[in-house]
């Protein structure tokens, strides 16, 4: 894409009211747009991102059988009466309203009833199991304060994952199949050594439930790290007699600062018995269906990114994810204009994604607004380094400055 | 995908409350879930359908240099107030919520006012204009009825793109563009020759809108086609002056019922002078922007198709939106289970998107689904025909019926 032809501009000013470093960043390269607290809009920049975390999150979900649908978002009452989770003393984050009839609606913080109510519908005997659907659908939650930008809105995009099982033993299986995936899901976006699998609270029907926190200053959780065994615990969890349950001692732990990306829940039959979600087994018995919800945060995990990576100069986003693997820069005269066109149409042509600055600007602007973006290789064509037929290439995340020929370059980048 | 993974089931039973034809027959085949009246859940067939008839509308947009962005459906009072359309007497389907601190929210059932506000924020001299940009979101809807299925949600999927011009010239260009893109899309969906520009009542500031009416019994409109001039007149702004306008008289005009499946509207420079969305020309005089805005009903778009091709078999998909291309289906012990696998595999392989009934299941109840769920081509894999080294493929549309070798087979399929 030709940055004349993209309708963000970078810019130095943030909105006075916006405290969290992941939301300025992103309004400051074009990425994101503020609507108001809690809530963004994604420019094309920030779209892209999130596209391709969600393609990358898909990829490992179908990796586990999961089948993709989507739900919706207004939410009926009586779904959620069954569980006694439409309260607003139980649950103090809905969003409601009306119909021009009177009846209330609620605006879907979760999907766990509305897609229990909907897998009723089609499963019937054990020979339908296991079963395991996900989607990626907005959640809006009335927060009563929202100051981390992207980490925690008040409108957000989740993957919601629920596996359905015959018995525990089943049910272990997916689980364990789904830690593997969801490791491959944050190794893949590069926070796989930051990310730990955390003992947190269980609630009423296991011990401990299982989250995937990664490290990160922004974050608004503590957690007590096992380097060795490449595990954690939650803070609101950290006593002895956890501690002795898991055979870890505290002098091991190390305490740091961590943003929940994931969760994965084992919520035995509970809710199945809530809902009457039952199958009829070999025996021709009625069997209550063994669940399991998976979530990870994609809009939390892309400010997470923007938090654990970033520098004084701007983003900096892992190759997997970035909106364009090269920024394109040209310094000077027609020489190097016809010279960038080309590399342009080159590079584009062998599938590398390209944002090409073909402003007539300063250089010292293109190359900032190339790190405040934080595109992984800056290319530059010059007047000068035409005269030897040479290309600077240099690294975002390190800096690192290279001149190479045209064959190098193609090579590098290919 | 092999039908035993697939958690949805076809089904003769419909909820009782459901009236459309549209409705019925995706529930039926396992393509939505009705959450309630206007809302409906996509299970993996319905989303593999919606996301392809999306993608053609993304093509299509990239194609007059569209940047897809997403907005948020959380919408503040204040800019909807700009406009005067924040007020329940002005838009009468807001569906309205409230913060903790009290203040109100709203749920977007359009992203007008939205964008314009975002746009601001960027756009600053001529030089950046032309810009177009839109997006695929939900808008939410409180509709006082609802009953025609996804051809009227309360919750549904629109793509809007709106463009930014610096004078009508500039503005009429874009627009006439943005008419032989939707164009090619409603011809890609297999409705083109159905689908109608037809003009309707303009507003305030132009005499006709023009929106895009697609023939089709289910629909909520009635126009008058001029199957020559290939243009038609909504009865809305059907009178005599109209005619005269337009040039065409009224006995050459055909009633039909239709189904407005897209809309372009010229705005001129009201909106923007309401907003005051403004940039400086050349001159260095601010100048209101010239905005025209386009909207296409996916999920209606999607309903309309059911609509227009189903028959009494159940639905038919245009092989170009399909959730799948071939549904397989095997008869027969060992061999066939064999060479049905081997089919399955060598299709896939190749990129042709296969559904496996590998179901221990009635020969007809295979061929039903099969119907039901409107796969353009089956293919028939039975002990009987492995004898002779042939498929049977039976083609949705039409119902022909031929008995191939297998490299025809492949040869018709690919």
């Amino acid at each position: 894409m030709r940055i004349s032809n993209l309708f963000t501009k970078t810019s130095k000013n943030i909105p006075s009211d916006e405290v969290s470093k992941n939301a300025q960043l992103l309004m400051r390269a074009g990425f994101v747009h503020k609507v108001m607290a809690g809530v963004y809009a994604y420019a094309p920049l920030g779209l892209r991102v999130l596209e391709k975390i969600k393609q990358i999150v898909r990829e490992e979900m179908d990796s586990v059988g999961g089948q993709e649908l989507i739900m919706s978002s207004l939410q009926k009452k009586e779904t959620w009466e069954t569980t006694g989770r439409w309260d607003d003393k139980a649950v103090d984050i809905w969003f409601k309203s009306k119909l021009k009839d009177g009846t209330e609606v609620g605006f879907a913080w979760s999907h766990e009833e509305a897609i229990i109510e909907m897998l009723k519908q089609y499963l019937e005997s054990y020979k339908d199991l296991p079963m395991n659907v996900y989607q990626f659908q907005n959640k809006f939650r009335n927060e009563l304060r929202s100051k981390s930008g992207i980490i925690r809105g008040r409108e957000f995009v989740m993957k919601d994952m629920y596996s359905c099982s015959l018995d525990e033993e089943q049910h272990d299986k997916f689980y364990d199949d789904t830690i593997k995936a969801y490791n491959r899901v944050f190794e893949r976006l590069g926070i796989g050594s930051d990310t730990y699998m955390t003992f947190a609270s269980g609630g009423a029907f296991t011990q401990f439930s299982h989250e995937f926190q990664t490290i990160c200053e922004a974050g608004e959780d503590t957690i007590y790290i096992h380097r060795q065994k490449n595990i954690a615990i939650n803070e609101e969890v950290m006593d002895d007699a956890s501690l002795a349950n898991l055979g870890i001692k505290r002098e091991e732990l190390e305490k740091v600062k961590s943003a929940e990306v994931g969760n994965i829940f084992n919520f035995g039959t509970k809710k199945s018995e809530d809902m009457n979600f039952a199958y009829t087994n070999k025996e021709g018995k009625k069997q209550f269906v063994f669940l399991g919800s998976y979530g990870i945060g994609i809009t939390r995990l892309m400010g997470v990114i923007v938090e654990k990576f970033s520098d004084e100069k701007g983003l900096v986003w892992p190759a997997n994810i970035a909106p364009f693997k090269v920024y394109l820069v040209r310094i000077g005269g027609e020489a190097a204009v016809v010279s960038a066109d080309k590399l342009y149409d080159e590079l584009t042509g062998a599938g590398i994604e390209v944002i090409y600055d073909d402003r007539e600007a300063h250089p010292g602007q293109k190359f900032a607004d190339s790190e405040l973006m934080g595109i992984p290789y800056r290319v530059t064509v010059s007047d000068r380094m035409l005269e030897t037929n040479e290309y600077e290439l240099v690294e975002r995340r390190d800096g690192q400055k290279m001149l190479l020929t045209h064959d190098q370059l193609l090579a590098k980048l290919n």
